[in-house]
């Protein structure tokens, strides 16, 4: 598996040097609310079902979209992880996360305009099992926090640019 | 469902004014990764399988990270949509949200410094259904995109602090 996935690594980095242009790439969501905050998300094949918390108005029947965030960072930092040690030939056993997001209602609920509606802070634990130095695997972080798509997105701003269309009853 | 979701939302704030510290939220996650990109996350009760396309070395279980963040931006639009519509006697039959969002690989893949690891950009169209004026909806729109979390998160930068804990086999 190691040697596979550092192949594929190595191809595609040779690959996009050659051909830059193979780098962009489309993904796409489409989603549906149906009653209350319960909405239901396809991301090409997949699907997943969000929903708010009994306390905040939904009927809790999945994570909703600032846990669906949190989801997003940890799994990347992982994935990132394991493709960056992989490519360095780092020995890595294990890698999880914990996240908490923290979060004043004041700004999604208008009671605020000093208050931002996001996220005030993100903070968290990788855990990473291995054999290789303290040294070696605090440069993996380095690389990893450098390369990591979620975590860049949530710590550098991302322009969103959204088109409404109405259908009139 | 529409008029006990108005009270929810009033009660709330009226709470969230005398007793701003109780704004205060934080929510978490926990994953780990399994074999190669595939990684489970737990959000409270809820689970999310993730993983990499095939072209990306995964085995496609899941959505991958970066989906995920369109999930979390599309479902948010439609909740904050039904919440201040709701809340402002707006009346809505359906919110559904379509996004892409463009990312160069190079970013990632380390083959190009420059080029940022997230997203470049999302774009994408939210569809009301509504026999609300186009001049109202448009109000609404721009309530929804001054307090809806995600978008909030997405389009200014969130502090991320991890820390590393290294476990030796």
């Amino acid at each position: 598996m190691s040697n596979q996935l550092q192949q594929i690594i190595s191809d595609t980095q040779t690959s996009l040097r050659s051909n830059p242009e193979l780098g962009k790439t489309i993904f796409n969501s489409r989603s549906a609310l149906q009653e209350g905050f319960h909405s239901e998300v396809n991301l090409r094949q997949h699907q997943i079902t969000v929903d708010e918390p009994l306390t905040l108005g939904g009927t809790d029947q999945g994570p909703n979209p600032v846990e669906l965030i949190l989801a997003a960072l940890g799994t990347c930092q992982e994935i990132t992880y394991r493709a960056y040690a992989t490519a360095l030939g780092i020995p890595l056993e294990s890698v999880s996360v914990e996240l908490e997001g923290e979060l004043d209602l004041r700004g999604f609920f208008a009671v605020n305009d000093q208050v931002r509606a996001g996220y005030q802070q993100i903070k968290g634990t990788v855990r990473l099992q291995s054999n290789a130095s303290a040294e070696k695997l605090q440069q993996l972080r380095d690389v990893v926090n450098a390369h990591c798509p979620v975590l860049d997105i949530l710590t550098n701003p991302v322009p969103v640019k959204l088109d409404l269309r109405i259908v009139h009853n």
